[in-house]
């Protein structure tokens, strides 16, 4: 996951934060952002491109904590803009029931996901976006993909902790063939 | 559920309709029209205003059947232009995944749902619209309510055959108090 | 929500909870308890009796927190036998998908929910349970209730925090007629 | 998917779903049989080992048609019972959500999936089985597969018309890496 570390006055500082990870399960929002057509089938899929501390490339999805006394919707609407800036137009779903739960342990093979930093347990939702998506912050770019190429080994191997599953089982979710 | 008689050419004959309709289930879907806000949250819920043969009034759904090699989010789309006209922009669902499968039997008790015509099996989805809604066939008209007052003894009654049932259903889907 | 104080060695000490629950949403797994037929047909849903600090008797479901480096599925085990006992059989859900996610606020009214202690996120599952309950804890009893009474206005008045919600949520997700 | 001829006397004969095959969607439920652990976490996969026409072996789900007024959870136990014999003990979900609609159709390419005798809508729910699994009908066999082996391109090769991807999805929807 990204680096999660907020500046806003009034949360965590990061010292709390190192604190409650080695306590308890932190609570994140994952979303998979795609371009769906008219008939609201999937077209695209899109992957945030960071760069690493030790110089490496990965794809990841949009992800962040939830804040203390923040909504569901609203933690996923903060990092949409955060991550894809601020005329994304994502569409937050209705529905707060996520496509899944990932359940991400410091050790690995406990699960598929892996976050060596912390236990976090990230509610992950499709959220399909309409607007102009301008990467902030730490990410590079994002970069649109077909589902085919999405799933594609190339693309996975660039995908660490587990977010090339994640996006796999979000494909699966739309009904792709994964 | 609205009369379901299709009269495009290569469907089927009314005749026909009514032989499959006495020897299996018949396919359907059926849409929740909501008014979303920024970060998704429902704010009001459509009903459709009907006619019905008696002169009774009555409140329903979009709802329609699926048709021989018509994908679900094909008739997703017909059926709520039919319903709603042809500016009211659904947001048809990524994921074919319904909130729910509505059952209704010819005979009462069964489940929930009553269709005297009928054994149909229905799936639902919440679809939310952003555009003008022009009622079109044989609807009177389209009424948005907040959800306190969809779930009102007065709305609920003019919502037979288990239609009540469903948008109580979807509400709860929706995380609404119902 | 109960009192989740947990005693065991290694976790959370009271103080360090009280810390947390004032700067992080805390999470939570809730179980709504049920008996089904052999077709998998809702037949009757548990609800513990609980004695409240003043001495009002309210209802509650299932719930308990899920602790650092412990899997969902293992939070619901774990919850399910110090509510029910050990010989309750519960049929953990297979999927993580939860049929809802509740968000508990201190604050009265930005969701049908409610914690005046703390900020809780909880992961809704219905749990078909096939054993003998018992329960244990702070619990006086568990009464079992067709889905008929359980969501009558004497039993809901019982059921307090937006606990009555869930369960009609629960319920609609289940097919009833709520 | 299987051949779905039914033979129970007031339902359709062979001329008749040749007929309605014609001309309206068919409603199927699908199942994938799933061993689990003490905590639902999946351990096995189930799949028929089917012998077709041309000599060709191949391995399906659990599949048939839901019937004129058969409850949907009527038709997955009747069809569980059919495919796996009587003493399998099925979890039916207590949900009619099902985890994805599959849509075949009788053109390829239109969805993943296929079936050139018809266009059906299949219904799929994750089944737990308790029991012993003594296969009827056509099947010769019923063999388990760990998940990893399950989604291993041999045993996909051996499930056509799309059985492969929704096993997949499936497996997706049980959180497993596929």
């Amino acid at each position: 996951m990204s680096d999660m570390t907020e500046t806003t006055p009034g949360w965590l500082t990061t010292d709390d934060l190192e604190q409650a990870r080695a306590r308890m399960p932190i609570l994140y929002v994952e979303a998979v952002p795609v371009r769906v057509d008219d008939s609201g089938e999937l077209t695209s899929v899109g992957l945030l491109l960071r760069m690493g501390s030790g110089g490496t490339v990965s794809r990841t999805l949009v992800s962040g904590r939830v804040l203390h006394h923040e909504r569901v919707r609203d933690a996923l609407m903060r990092n949409l803009e955060k991550d894809l800036g601020p005329v994304a137009l994502p569409r937050i779903p209705a529905a707060p029931q996520p496509f899944t739960v990932a359940e991400y342990f410091p050790t690995q093979g406990i699960t598929p996901y892996h976050d060596p930093r912390q236990h976090a347990v990230s509610l992950a939702y499709v959220v399909p976006v309409t607007g102009d998506c301008r990467p902030r912050q730490d990410a590079l770019d994002l970069v649109w993909f077909s589902p085919q190429d999405a799933v594609s080994e190339a693309v996975q191997s660039e995908m660490p902790g587990g977010h090339g599953v994640l996006l796999k089982q979000a494909l699966a979710h739309l009904g792709c063939a994964v």
